[in-house]
């Protein structure tokens, strides 16, 4: 029943989507992590133990996100009526409806870990194309999949998504607000049209900022992470976003963003201790003086995405 | 009078603007140059002589584009009283007003041609600013000073141009119409709000070309090229322009584009003969079927920008 055969581990990074101008295009993996261990059972029984951030709010029934995402993959290879329950346990670190991509990396554990354990009979990029239509966007499951930076269009259903590691030692400094905010109201704030001149400053900002990264040339970095195509609508939903920006910037941030559909607002740092400690300080200092209590975590840049252990 | 030391010649490259996605923002330098010969003298007199393509109607007074770049740099560097006139010589091999950079390249002719006479005070990011001072946006002035392809930005009146040469050895067809096109006009079909989805659209796909050509990663392109932001609205201005785009891409064409604000269309090939004048053809043929005589032009990537002789 418990066949080692059936079960595996699965390490999943978090992921910050959007990246300033990339809305629903650009998504970046860091070092924070969920870690699930999955065995697949021949008969119906449904385990699901979770520990670590928003334990207790996890479904641990038929509606749970792992397993829901694990029986597509069942399905899909024609393992459903093989494997019809399982024992899923979860540990997470990654802050829940926080803007770190949580969601993205349940479900991506859950394809995983079932892919896994059914002979790996589909490639990242099949997963990939799962993810997006359970999520409904790539941004955050194309980076917890792959690692690294990465840049995904959607054409006709079909999703492509580039990665690479980006050549400046970025280090990313989150600032995680102790209040949760979900993606739903979060895009109900978007205008269905924007100014064609807000579409063209992130159309160069997008580019300038992956050219940038690929090649290394910080200098060109100095307005690329700016937005004018979600976060000024989004402002609102987070107390004190523009003044924690602007303290990040002065203590020597790189470039500022929402993170994902927020509310965690995160700034992209050069690697130089001082200066990362230095912007964490001011983001959650600033944070308090709009009565936001925040905490601060800094991280790098995930380059692996999704890893599987048997 | 005809001092040598007052004398250069300066080669131009034509230009190819957006690329598809990147609407005023991403350019392509090609090798189709527009060749002048500029002495500064120190009296009005102001002699102008042009050959080639519109020769006749290129003004030889103080209206004309070129002595205006030049005077713009003579008065800048406190030259305007030393140099009052000049002899300009010109031969021009970019098509005019068709969608490839003849007024870029006439802008950055005249701004080179000047500041290397008295002595280099402006480096060319500072030609750049005063190219896209005249010009109005840097999309094709970036990429005929720098060469290759560029990326370029506008903040605060501050540009920033990003320049790489693609790692993926690419042709560019290009079926150049017999009727010009004023960008003027080509503006004014524009709207002033797009679909966010329209805007996402392009964000992605813009980041995706960059990304593509800078790893030289061809399986990216598929998509990359293509538009939702100008070329939808702009398709009536040039007859035959969805059905010229379908034929190239049939014939083998890795993504096709309206070049600047046309009429020029422009096909995106691999290095491969066959292929590329099967997709010149191909492009001539469709555009005649709708009535309008064009014929191809098969260049590469230039990739030195204006280049100064003595």
């Amino acid at each position: 029943m418990d066949n080692p055969k059936n079960k595996v581990t699965v390490k999943v990074p978090g992921t910050s989507a959007n990246c300033g101008p990339g809305f629903d295009c650009l998504g970046l993996a860091a070092t924070i992590y969920n870690e699930l261990e999955m065995t697949l059972l021949e008969d119906e029984r449904l385990i699901i133990e979770s520990s670590g951030d928003g334990a207790e709010t996890i479904p641990t029934d038929d509606k749970n996100i792992v397993w829901k995402s694990a029986r597509m993959v069942l399905e899909r290879s024609d393992n459903a009526e093989k494997f019809k329950g399982a024992i899923i346990r979860m540990e997470n670190h990654i802050p829940m409806s926080r803007g770190l991509g949580s969601s993205a990396a349940a479900i991506v554990a859950g394809l995983t870990a079932a892919n896994a354990i059914v002979g790996t009979p589909f490639n990242r990029n099949e997963i990939l194309k799962f993810a997006t239509e359970i999520e409904g966007h790539p941004d955050n499951v194309a980076p917890a999949i792959f690692g690294g930076f990465t840049v995904s269009t959607v054409d006709k259903g079909v999703v492509q998504t580039f990665s690479f590691t980006p050549k400046i030692k970025l280090k990313l400094v989150v600032a995680v607000p102790d209040f949760p905010l979900s993606t739903r109201v979060a895009r109900q704030v978007l205008p269905k049209s924007v100014p064609l001149k807000d579409a063209v400053f992130n159309v160069g900002r997008a580019a300038m900022l992956v050219a940038a990264l690929i090649e290394g040339k910080e200098r060109f970095l100095s307005t690329a992470f700016d937005d004018a195509l979600h976060q000024p609508y989004r402002t609102k939903l987070v107390p004190g976003m523009q003044e924690v920006f602007s303290a990040a910037k002065k203590s020597g941030a790189l470039g500022v963003a929402l993170s994902g559909a927020g509310p965690c607002l995160i700034a992209f740092s050069a690697a130089n201790k001082r200066i990362e400690n230095n912007i964490a300080v001011e983001m959650v200092q600033t944070f308090k003086k709009h009565d936001v209590q925040a905490n601060a975590l800094i991280l790098d840049p995930d380059t692996r995405g999704a890893v599987v252990n048997f």
